[in-house]
């Protein structure tokens, strides 16, 4: 693989909706996990009440986009193959699930980061099904 | 248990979003399944065309709706504990929602039973860890 | 009727869509305020700042739903033929939303049980329409 | 009043959320109601199959805003005293939402353009209240 | 023109969606920013906590909808013809859109007539371009 | 840079909400033009009639994702100094709206593929600016 294969943008991405159209990326709700970390950031970073409210509010929808990118992800994308390889799914996403719902009403970056974590070991094995 | 104590309408309900507020019921995921089914059958008996593209795509909306409360309870009313008493708990769940997911592009009414069927066997589940 | 068939879970529910697909249900806007209340207890349970921010906002949420259910029941389901029969379902609909946007702002669970009264209230009208 | 108010843009608009905000217009439904009808000359003006299907789902979603604005102001902005004042209010909404939800399956412009005149009616109510 | 033309309610809108039904009208966007002002002066007006909590939440919402209502009359009103006709447009809209944007997080009135007074400047080339 | 650097998965991703929460990633708005430029394909590639409505319903959707992704990048990421660096940023966003507009028309993948086009530019902008 090339040096410039490498820099090229990452341009396979994957199923998402039911038609199924095929396009499935566990990047989406990886880009809502780390907005769940940044709201926790910028509440503490300020002592705005208005800001510190929509830092809470806000968080919480990111968390429910997160929640609902991985449930996609597992009913639609993951299949019975997929499981029988990676008889750890079910639980992975279970648990990212729960995580982000835990986010909501903490305000510690370590619960955040918890919920990206889970979201990697989802995308490991996505990238491992998906290369299959 | 009275009579009268039988027919009086069902009171208990139980948890549905991440405050958590603990109000969930399996009633809910119920009531959009009969809804694919009713729409299947509006579809069958018509031979309008608008009437049924129009039962096609409330059949998408109802079918995400069902894949949308069953994740909720999945993700946020079972615990560990649940699991261990209903090992069956993941698979059921993930069969039901990728059922509704089927009954899209379907038009015959056994599919959306099997979706009904499905979420029942789910709500036997929930009445067993409810009553614990 | 048999005591088997009043145990039976209650399989028959009523249009909730405008196709219509015919499968309507005031336990919809029931399990909303049933929310409402639980956010309510929630906030008085407890002193955490975000968690009190957030039963308010979600109480938002639910009373938004309770108001939706019973506005499409209003319009989609009841017929002139069941207003000649209960001429009071205009006013009763139109006090239990009212009911429902007055407990937005409110964190007296009386608010709440009155917004669940009323939601009984329409439960018995509609049993009464449907049974005919 | 002189010529130069006439022509000044309206600025006087009313309220249409929960808090109560105040700001209630029902020139919301009005533009949706347009819309339904708008969807309804574009399908009879085109032979194009996917315009078609796309021209039947928009006036769905439209419908819907019609209905969903005029039930904001039925419950929101309405009050007792102007029911007394305008004892036809309940009935009138409750037309004009039905209406709206009819005009779903049509492709009949009379079927739209009997939900923009309720619309118009409702606002003859609405800025009689709104001037008292 | 006459005094009765004048008087007549306003019953040319203009399109939003894209069918294109063709029904678009400023007026969405501004009945928003004004209630984005009102829950700033509801706010200012009360010492509930509960109250402010939802003023910000609303207002965070109906910030939303400017934008939302002005990136459609941008993308799908507007043509290049306009746009060479009135050579401010991307940047007066982009101008709105961001001042809705930051009147998220403002209790200053000042910055909601901010947003109202832009929203009448694209309305001012709204009512140019669709007469010519 | 080392090869390692290279392979690691891309963690650096920007805001996407008005907090602003600071994590914005032009990649969401390609994904869903994937999807567009994917439920062209599954048209193609069938005769279902059900299929082939919902992969135009679900089109519609996906290309509205696609505007709203991009509004979002443009008036909350990008900055009057991103401007000035990149004059052709306002018409460029403008351009893959209006592409995914008429995306919703079109069954011809080359529209589509226009749209990808369009966002890959927007994303060259978004890099440069990005590392600036």
């Amino acid at each position: 693989m090339s040096l410039r294969a490498l820099l090229r943008p990452r341009t396979v991405v994957h199923a998402h909706c039911d038609l199924p159209c095929g396009v499935y990326d566990p990047g989406q709700a990886r880009i809502e996990a780390l907005a769940v970390k940044a709201c926790m950031e910028k509440y503490a970073a300020s002592d705005d009440a208005q800001l510190r409210q929509r830092a809470v509010q806000i968080k919480e929808e990111r968390a429910n986009l997160v929640k609902q990118h991985l449930w996609v992800l597992w009913t639609d994308y993951f299949t019975p193959e997929h499981l029988t390889a990676h008889p750890q799914l079910h639980t992975l996403v279970w648990e990212a699930t729960k995580a982000a719902g835990a986010a909501k009403n903490s305000l510690d970056v370590a619960d955040a980061q918890k919920v990206i974590d889970l979201v990697d070991r989802i995308d490991e094995v996505f990238k491992a099904t998906n290369k299959a």
